[in-house]
């Protein structure tokens, strides 16, 4: 039985997280009992959302469990068979978690689906044709459903959800524009992603500064807005929103590392009369198979064409993670274990 | 023709509105032209959206124009017409604004309602039956969509929409909690208009402290909310939301006098999944009809007894105003000018 590093959530963050709140252990993969499969994971997913389950607090998914393997998406490969559903050599995502390998019931529906690596490249089944992606197809038809010729916004636009967010708003005929971090993710979001402009959040000091920067980028108002990071960002934006503007609420990771970031303009969620809209894609699978059609037809046809940022070896893992809540990645944030 | 009093809006609020930015003149009303009816006011609707109009910033209403008569909702009696539409005598709703007498053209569909005061008395027509009163339907209906067994809370329970809410959220099998301002208000609410409970924020220094009260009289959490105020009470109840609440955003008056107010916890909006919306209900006049004839017959039955307050006189319209807006009126605040 191989060898299987792991990393467990050791204590919560007290603030903002800390590489010592992981803790690396190995053990010995268990011996498969019949229906169970053993899956070398190629591939982690880091995602935002984790930051929030490591706290002890009501939030949308129950806590991360202290002293158990940290939770998350895997794309990886069958390696060893009780299953006949499944043979060795399958490519497969799950929610392996922070580790090398996962024995997974095979009787279990839902918990490992077969991907077809011919089209798409394994590491996107984690990102633009993954949760992520399905995320961004959600907000966008399901809460902001857009009309042609509006104007769209979206924050954290080179991330996983945010290009993905793009490619789909380009492709129901609607003005894209992307909010990002840095020149160059403004840059590779106009240049490789489809936006229409991208405006550096960086270069304003405050919501006014920016939100003038973005009354030239979106001369026309701003008609949905899909939320990723909160804050000043968040206020910005909603100075632009037009009437009967649509807010889909994915995440506020200006929040995530300590206090909670205030609202600055309430009062216009009345007088532009917006609906915003919290959600989290786990609870709408209804919507799954669709969107990961049209995202993968998207990333085939070239018209999705997501970055990533690849950490090597499953040590780097809490390292990667930290950077993601600051922004330091550029693209869907992976570690590559093999 | 008879001398009309009337109220002008002489200069914009810097900050708080103050008394000296109206401006009282006398004119004579004009001889009417063929198809005009003259209409002598008997009571003035004073409301909170009034104040956003005295701005001159994008709301959703044009600014009220500087030097013309303040607008506003009127109850009152066709006093001469020269349409065969009405006669002498005709009890009739419009917005005939803050002056004495109006002059309108009956021709125009929906600028003067005739209304029946054998079962509703005439100023509930600005109040539980009339734009206040649709003003709950429409947030409770169409935004909040109650199921039976839930918990509703409103802020300003007293005020003419929050009475209304209520009566409507305990016809519907809800559990209906007030916040108001003071014991006499919170009293009066599960005595005479009522709610389950009625929590007095006066109480409270602040949103954690009103939070842990709302936490007994909500013992299920809070279902959904119908926002009047915003501010500290509404980060109270955001506190207590349930997932996927819903929050029906008609006013939030502790903003309207100066700066925004932040919302503390707009994290909660993901976490929870809440929708939130904001409305204005003369942009749904479709709900009108099916509104008004629940909440008449509310009133006729006794389940809905709303409380005025009722200042005097014309000369009294700026100073009743202005103590809306500090929430010193208890119901819903008229001006009666004969």
């Amino acid at each position: 039985m191989p060898q299987n590093k792991q990393f467990l959530l050791d204590n919560r963050p007290q603030g903002e997280a800390v590489a010592s709140n992981f803790k690396l252990v190995t053990t010995e993969t268990p011996a498969l009992q019949e229906g169970e499969v053993l899956v070398r994971h190629h591939f982690l997913s880091l995602d935002p959302y984790m930051r929030g389950r490591m706290n002890d607090a009501k939030n949308y998914a129950a806590p991360q469990p202290l002293g158990q393997v940290m939770q998350g998406g895997t794309a990886g490969e069958v390696v060893e068979s009780r299953s006949p559903k499944y043979q060795v050599g399958d490519k497969v995502i799950g929610m392996g978690g922070w580790q090398q390998y996962s024995v997974v019931n095979a009787e279990q529906r839902g918990v490992l689906n077969k991907v077809d690596t011919t089209r798409v490249p394994l590491s996107y089944y984690l990102g633009a044709v993954g949760m992520p992606g399905v995320t961004a197809w959600y907000g966008l038809t399901k809460i902001i459903e857009p009309k042609a010729g509006e104007t769209l916004v979206v924050s954290a636009a080179t991330g996983a959800v945010g290009s993905a967010f793009g490619a789909l708003a380009k492709a129901r005929g609607c003005r894209a524009v992307g909010i990002a971090g840095g020149p160059e993710k403004c840059k590779y979001a106009v240049d490789e992603l489809g936006f229409d402009a991208c405006l550096d959040y960086k270069q304003h000091k405050d919501a006014g500064s920016l939100s003038a920067a973005l009354k030239e980028a979106c001369p026309d108002g701003v008609d949905g807005y899909f939320e990723n990071v909160g804050g000043m960002v968040m206020d910005a934006v909603m100075l632009r929103m037009n009437a009967f503007g649509r807010i889909a609420v994915c995440g506020m990771i200006a929040g995530y590392n300590g206090k909670p970031v205030p609202m600055s303009y309430p009062q216009l969620l009345l007088t532009n009369r917006i609906k915003l809209q919290g959600f989290i894609v786990s609870e709408h699978m209804e919507v799954w198979p669709e969107a990961l059609k049209e995202l993968s037809d998207l990333v085939a046809s070239g018209k999705l064409r997501p970055r990533e940022t690849i950490a090597q070896g499953i040590e780097s893992a809490p390292e990667a993670f930290l950077g993601l809540l600051k922004g330091r990645n550029f693209g869907k944030q992976v570690v590559k274990l093999i």
